[in-house]
């Protein structure tokens, strides 16, 4: 799995810090978060919930004995402050998010946070400090699960926090504004929790693939192009039910069949055109029965790309091929879009960074875009953001089986701190 | 819609009670029944329920004042009997059912019984009798709704009632025999309703097309060829579940893709094959998300055809299309069978004495396949049976809007009197 033995490692400018095993504590910190949940027999720690409050302590304990100052900031976001070799220098930020969806994975977010966290800790156990400050940001409402707005942690920081979204419901009739005051957060500071952008020298952000991709190319670890751009929608196909035993062939405007067709359209715009993915993953007929020539179905869509352009031009194929479909087979369509997000394109300069330190690890440099959105995107345009990716097994996430290997997350670890042990924030602010 | 007048219609034998609208009786009594229902506001008359009870009660009735004598056999079929020129003559049943679907259309079932009944009506009021006796039956149980077992009225009849349906519960918990007691039938009787079948002439049943094809030719008959043999059975195609963004295309298993070309092999198999009809009616991807890769999709398929060799064939067509997909896409692949029933194919005199009639009328003599099933299906290899169709509006049934036109009704009525007056008893015992 570890290919670096093929390669001539250079030797790092700085200590040898990487080349201490941190896959160990991180590991072992991943375990002790997946304990605290907010239901019994699964993981599901979800935002400024009883659980959350465990985990951000947790982290606060962690960050602490890292050596950092701790603050809880008034999204419910634990911030965990190292110094660099002067007070109040430009930071860089390092992290991911601790909350979870219902019956989660233990390393989706997680591995992100406390890898930082591992990695200052280094640092300071070697007392270390580097020309520029860091930041670890444990975010606590990036699966957006219990309130539709999502990613406030970090919108907070870029200064893109929706106030709208403090009057919003969770299923037990709780507003956002209500959770917040009780988990200790004073609403009335979200607003300065902004950062000036001649501040932040960027964010770094670990994360499991949550995909097949490295594993299947065997591989440890991968640099985030972008998170890819997304649209989804829903199509509805109105033919004309009837009778299985009755209505000849030739007679029908059967709306199944014809959202068959278009399933397959899906697939083979998708397949046809470079760095897109594009899926159905919804697909119904209300009031079928067995014995019913389907009159009504209802399927979702999902297109993403690193690039928009592409995604666009995918879409639009898209469209044409349904319309066309519908018409051949005298059915309606509608098309109702529900999601549109344009693609996060990663800091060129962080991703060759980090580039530059996976080649220096000895492990072949690949590029992949991510397919799931992160934190990340609310820092588009504000503040420069790269990512690393960690193989996971089956590319599972989402799921409890979620996992991800000690050795790669050692070399994940290894990598990102290399990659800010030589950081020069002076060729980073734009 | 009336095409008598462009053709010379040639002089009945008999007197001419076929030139009497028959139409607006049964269009009235038709309206009469429907508002014997179960459920308010809308039409529901389930078998041996209470709406059910008070149709049976006002059929009778109608027959009773046809001329009739009437009885309650002891599954609840309504039989009125109608002697010929002497007592205890060989029988021609006429008929159909009266229990209805939930939220069900009027015409459906009724408009056989009501259309044997005015036949009847005027051979009485005109003191006709036939070298035959006629038994007007008003089955109870054809839709099947109530009970798992269905067509016990005619399987009675057939010597085919198999006594463990007794002990079917209804979703109330109430068992079969139990709703037959309450009905007044005495279920020790049931096997003494079997007919020899040297006693049974045939069997003559009026019922809707409960398709398009009359209504998109602008007939307002046909003659039935046969009842199709039906195959039902549900696919179950497993591939493999995944994030809708994370996966690329060439690395997914989806079992939706997978599946939606296994309908498009439904329908171009159908389509390929003459007297053949196959329909995806249920299609479903359990716990689907729109943001994931279906890692299962379910879905049904029926297959009917007048020809049995025709469906088999299709059948054996469709499980190798199925499999070739399935191989190619690497999924995973069941194909379970819910119902396999043969064709019931009408009696060729029967059949031919009904298409002379629909000649002497001087409408198009159009023949078609019955796609749904009927009571006829438990006279198979038993007693010689034939059914006539009506033209339906939009070909729609099982629907609050289903629709006879009065004019075709009176047609069928006319069509069904001249068969029945002309009718040789002699020529039709094998």
């Amino acid at each position: 799995m570890n290919e670096a033995g093929k390669s001539t490692r250079p030797k790092p400018a700085h200590r040898l810090i990487n080349s201490i095993r941190h896959g160990e504590t991180i590991v072992n910190r991943i375990e002790s978060l997946a304990a605290l949940s907010d239901e019994p027999g699964k993981l599901t720690r979800l935002y400024l919930g009883p659980a959350h409050r465990l985990a951000a302590k947790q982290v606060e304990a962690w960050m602490h004995a890292a050596g950092m100052t701790v603050r809880l900031d008034s999204v419910g976001t634990v911030v965990g402050r190292y110094e660099g070799e002067t007070p109040d220098l430009p930071t860089l930020l390092l992290g991911s998010h601790i909350d979870t969806i219902r019956n989660a994975g233990r390393f989706d977010g997680t591995l992100g946070v406390l890898t930082a966290i591992a990695v200052v800790e280094k640092l300071h156990s070697e007392g270390q400090r580097l020309p520029f400050a860091i930041e670890v940001v444990a975010f606590g409402d990036e699966e957006g699960v219990r309130y539709p707005g999502t990613l406030t942690g970090s919108r907070a920081l870029a200064g893109r926090f929706d106030p709208k979204v403090l009057d919003e419901i969770d299923r037990d009739g709780i507003s956002r504004r209500e959770a917040l005051m009780a988990f200790g957060c004073d609403v009335s500071q979200i607003a300065a929790e902004a950062r000036e952008q001649d501040r932040i020298l960027g964010y770094l952000e670990v994360h499991i693939e949550q995909g097949p991709v490295l594993e299947n190319e065997n591989l440890p670890i991968a640099v985030v192009t972008a998170i890819s751009g997304a649209t989804r929608g829903t199509v509805t196909v109105t033919g004309v039910g009837g009778h299985a035993g009755t209505v000849p062939m030739p007679l029908r405007r059967d709306a199944l069949v014809a959202a068959a067709e278009m399933v397959l359209a899906v697939e083979r715009t998708a397949t046809n055109t470079s760095d897109l993915v594009a899926t159905v993953g919804t697909f119904d007929i209300p009031d079928s029965a067995v014995n019913a020539v389907p009159g009504v179905a209802v399927f979702s869509f999902d297109v993403r790309s690193p690039s928009d352009a592409t995604r666009k031009h995918a879409l639009s194929m898209l469209q044409n091929e349904f319309e066309g479909i519908a018409r051949r087979r005298c059915v309606e369509l509608t098309i109702a879009l529900s999601y549109d997000a344009p693609a996060a394109v990663c800091d060129t300069r962080l991703t060759a960074a980090l580039s530059a330190a996976i080649a220096r690890s000895g492990h072949q440099l690949r590029h992949l875009p991510s397919g799931a959105g992160h934190d990340a995107m609310a820092f588009k345009d504000k503040f420069p953001f790269a990512m690393l990716f960690v193989r996971c097994r089956g590319g599972i996430s989402h799921d409890p089986a979620e996992f991800a290997a000690l050795d790669d997350i050692d070399i994940a670890a290894n990598v990102l701190a290399d990659c800010i042990q030589r950081f020069d924030p002076t060729q980073s602010v734009d």
